[in-house]
């Protein structure tokens, strides 16, 4: 038997992803996909969808293609979402639209979700339609997630459920996707292959609370992102709903006066933004939180007609990102 | 024998489109959608897709769902266009960048591009791949077209293929998809679709060199653009590719004066540049290049394993095309 390795599978991966080119003419339609790519990241969801194959089939290599597919398509909504966000910088580089322009990093990301597509759909044909009906649910509640988060940034209020509704679908469903298409690709029947998208929906529900929770508390010098970028933007995270709602006296005024503070000095913002979460104990209710979330992906596993070692493999997943600091 | 009557079917490709929701929530998402999709255009080309089917096979309703795909993925591409180009009007009314705001505009976009997959998938398990494979490329190239469009406005010069390349990737190879799809959906052979195809591409390639022509000599009164709109942002068409080749002395002197004065009365212009084209004979020219990937299409007919009838509807069609005046 050969042991999955996650980190092992990962290199095999960026390997294939740099020998792509995607396509050639125009250059300016290309080139962007191809720079994007070329920036890195952890490459988890691609890893996810080989993990899914190997779990139900040691030939984990039949995914490769659609599994880069899968980061193609993260890496489209990336470079869509960088647009609307008007970020400078992605991964520690220049943003597509900035070293081009938006209407470039428009037209390069319609191209990627074409790419995207061409290589999620390079699976069996007795699991092409379910592969595909797959992706376009989960295509059409990403693009929902990002209008719910952008419709939440023009709110006063967002309650604690939309915005677990709206982290579902902007960041979760793929996590499912990923691993659910690997699961298909390794012949998991399409039960089995829904228990293991349950895994990876609430998995990546505690993915993204833990990531909000670095947002505030991790360690710069690791910390890609700018740390409190979330608390100088006034992001209506769930510590930000659950600050709010706990508050009371001095805490609740000094909060609402960063909040509508217009010109302010951000490190002293999210100095005293964080002394009233640290008050408040947002932290730990927010980890609780996420690790609710953890445990009922872990527990879906049980469900799971696998070997234990198997389900050790995915659990063991869960665990490096429920236990990341950066 | 019910003939085919392409006003009936776009009449009830119209009714099948008005009750389609696509979405729910958030509505920011899926209102610009149905907007755009409210505002009408000529459908011609999910009418090719039902055209393509009825002359395999004359149960035409089949192609329904996916020729409202391919209405949707083409109204998706004038939703991203008309952002890049700043468009304030489509169709006579506001754009939804414009009514919205772009960040809208880009994410609207994106789901219509789930859509038109989740529509145009809507066919028979046995041609689910060739179809899919066929839109991916078509998208593809679709996306190629318009950013050579983009490239085009930032140069000096554009050679005659080069801007037949443009067009062929950019409108050309839609139509040929669109007809290509429905044939398939109707049992056409991949063999007799890619005549089909062939048959598109050419008179699409006719109708968008009629299209450059009518943006000089429409009747302003039929025509739903501004008259002359290339001619004002020197549009390095067909036409003004001939016209530098050909101009000499006077001519070639004005025209430079037109192309390079930034500040102009946008109507002196257009008569100007009109005068220029008259005195070389352009339209005759570009209609006489129009006819020839007309008649080219239309020799196309001759391959494939149609009864005469059915080859009589396809090319009723495209005389339909090459005669329009608006």
């Amino acid at each position: 038997m050969t042991s999955f390795d996650i980190k092992d599978a990962g290199v095999l991966l960026a390997k294939e992803l740099e020998k792509k080119r995607f396509g050639e003419a125009p250059e300016n339609l290309y080139e962007p996909l191809r720079y994007i790519l070329s920036l890195g990241g952890k490459r988890l969801r691609p890893a996810l969808t080989l993990l899914g194959c190997y779990v139900f089939d040691e030939d984990y290599k039949k995914a490769m293609e659609p599994a880069i597919g899968v980061e193609v398509f993260h890496n489209f909504t990336l470079m869509h979402d960088d647009i609307m966000d008007e970020a400078p910088l992605r991964r520690g580089h220049t943003t597509v639209h900035e070293k081009w322009n938006a209407n470039i990093g428009i037209l390069s990301g319609d191209v990627m979700f074409v790419k995207a597509y061409e290589h999620i759909m390079k699976v069996e044909d007795s699991i092409l339609r379910s592969a595909m009906e797959l992706f376009n649910k989960c295509a059409q509640e990403v693009c929902e997630g990002q209008q719910f988060d952008m419709d939440f940034e023009e709110r006063d209020e967002v309650g604690e459920e939309e915005y677990i509704n709206m982290i579902r679908l902007k960041t979760a469903v793929l996590v499912g996707f990923a691993l659910r298409l690997g699961a298909l690709i390794g012949g998991a029947t399409d039960e089995q292959s829904a228990v293991i998208e349950e895994f990876g929906v609430n998995v990546g529900l505690g993915f993204q609370l833990n990531d909000d929770i670095l947002d505030v508390y991790a360690d710069q010098a690791k910390f890609g992102k700018q740390v409190g970028g979330d608390i100088i933007s006034n992001k209506k995270t769930l510590m930000l709903i659950q600050a709010l709602k706990q508050a009371e006296g001095k805490d609740a005024e000094e909060l609402q006066y960063w909040l509508h503070k217009t010109d302010f000095d951000k490190a002293e913002k999210v100095k005293a933004v964080t002394a009233i979460y640290d008050r408040l104990g947002i932290k730990q209710m927010a980890t609780d939180r996420a690790n609710q979330y953890f445990d009922k992906g872990f527990s879906a596993l049980d469900r799971l007609d696998l070997t234990e070692d198997k389900k050790q493999l995915l659990k063991e997943f869960g665990v490096y990102l429920q236990n990341r600091d950066h």
